[in-house]
């Protein structure tokens, strides 16, 4: 680590961020755990450090793991608390960028109005940035990932759920209400269109998000037809369809097919060049392969191109490291506490 | 007329485009009509001239009769040639805004690859603009219509087929291959999911743009269910509706149900706050409510409000003179012909 601090220099003139000060944590607050990184001011990251936020049954408790996970970073990075100038937060809800604050989370004990900003300004005495986390997620594949180089582009991400980050000329769109991109409910040849009650899945993730697409397995299970077990995953299933079996293709294909009609509409709408799928279901290449192939069927109006994360489970936090830097750059370092 | 023009002084230093020129004409080019209007530097239009565009074989053929719309209106305010500062047409293609060439359209014979604003600069020398129609009526709503005042709002042409102008920022949203917008080809509960054939109608256009609603109707008819012909307009069904005719009834609902998905669809994508109905289909007020009532029972998650567009068919040719209006102040004059 110290080598990589040493070959970017801190008076280094090339970089506008460590003119400011070189150091910025990026934060990928999950429903299960908190991911932290520490980066220099080229986006390199120093270290990592990960904590379980199960059971932590509000945002005080989880910004005080935060506050043991920096300073753990930090003390083995040899580095005082001085030497930060931003840190950036993802959080798995609908968040008011320009306020600061997470107005909704289905994850996390049910988030409502945190003003998550303020408290970590307040925590680490640096300014501070929070974002959705798919989208934070979608920057961290424009600046590293999959789209470096595509100003417009979708990331989309599928795991236990369903949701989108919209890159437009080189920003995310967020919307009007801060809630761009839930594709999880969009409404396809194939969905239920009943109403969605709160804390249920959406109509395209009741098919093809992570839990949707195991109910699907586990009601058309038989032994007789697979040796996978009856809860399996879907990466597990998607594995499986690889290997030719035909109940585990006939779930992909279902899976496929919903998901390549929500990016079919999705590009009507925006007429995007490129989707990059990202989750841990999205990610799976099975899925890929079998997209492209019902989106190829649909013809030739809309042919998105469709690429895999390249920065898989870390894009959100890499993504965070990006914002972090770009809130340094933007705003005077506080004093340092 | 000489009296609007006496109220906008033309040395009135509070107007940009007046310390420019005063007059611009916007064109509103259709598959059957085309649609000019004069307006002086405030918006305000002074003199309307329309066309048949029936049998015009090529887009020279178009310009000449623009011309002829232009002279006409032009003498009819007593002005001379070089009165004009801007002139900006709407055509219904894909149009490249940047390099000012109409790709494609299916309407005026098919045109491919037109470069219609350096034939538009050419013939009328003036700095000219061109862009797809639909786009200029949002820009028409914007500037002048139900979406005053809203920067992030969709405008939704429902005619003949089905098309939508996305405004973002105040900024027409046109996409990476100029296509955003084509709604009509969306993939929603209900409709088919085949490939779209080249002039074919899109998956919900076929159930409810303005063809589609005929042909169901058609479908459907009975002589003992109604009063109306076989050959029924969408307007006169949506009417009929009204009237508590059930068979009526039963085609709009179809219709509201398949719309009310696609702007449930597009406002997860954009989460846009207004949809503007427009188009001679879109604007029908029963359509809107029916459409609102099953927005209603999909749930609170998208709630876009639902207005009737206040133009009318004037909404692309309004767009047009705004966009003539900027052309205007953006660039300088060329030498008046």
């Amino acid at each position: 680590m110290k080598q990589k601090r040493t070959a970017v220099p801190l008076s280094s003139p090339a970089n506008t961020h460590q003119s400011v000060s070189p150091y910025v944590i990026g934060a990928d607050i999950g429903g299960s755990n908190l991911r932290l990184a520490l980066a220099n001011g080229s986006g390199e990251i120093l270290g990592r450090w990960n904590g379980s936020t199960a059971g932590l049954v509000d945002a005080t408790m989880v910004l005080r793991l935060m506050r043991k996970g920096v300073d753990a970073l930090l003390c083995e990075a040899a580095l005082s608390p001085g030497s930060l100038s931003a840190i950036a937060a993802g959080a798995p809800g609908i968040t008011n960028v320009d306020r600061g604050v997470v107005i909704a989370t289905s994850y996390l004990m049910g988030w409502r109005d945190v003003p998550l900003r303020e408290m970590l300004e307040a925590e680490f005495g640096v300014p501070a940035s929070v974002d959705n986390d798919v989208n934070l997620a979608a920057i961290g594949e424009l600046h590293a990932g999959s789209a470096q180089g595509v100003s417009d582009f979708v990331f989309l991400a599928i795991g236990t759920g369903i949701g989108a980050g919209i890159m437009l000329k080189g920003e995310v769109h967020r919307g009007s209400h801060w809630t761009a991109g839930e594709l999880g409910y969009m409404l396809v040849p194939g969905t239920s269109v009943a109403p969605v009650g709160r804390g249920n899945p959406g109509a395209l993730e009741a098919i093809a998000g992570g839990e949707g697409i195991k109910a699907h397995w586990k009601s058309r299970w038989c032994m007789d037809l697979t040796t996978l077990p009856k809860d399996a995953t879907a990466s597990e299933i998607f594995d499986h369809a690889r290997e030719h079996n035909a109940l585990a293709q006939e779930v992909l294909e279902l899976v496929a097919r919903a998901l390549a009609y929500a990016i079919y509409n999705t590009s009507l709408v925006l007429n995007s060049p490129l989707f990059v799928l990202g989750g841990s279901v999205g990610i799976h290449p099975a899925l890929g392969d079998a997209t492209r192939q019902v989106l190829a069927e649909l013809g030739a109006r809309v042919q998105p191109t469709l690429m895999r994360s390249a920065l898989g489970a870390d894009a959100q936090l890499i993504g965070a490291i990006f914002m972090a830097l770009r809130t340094a750059s933007r705003k005077p370092v506080l004093a340092a506490s």
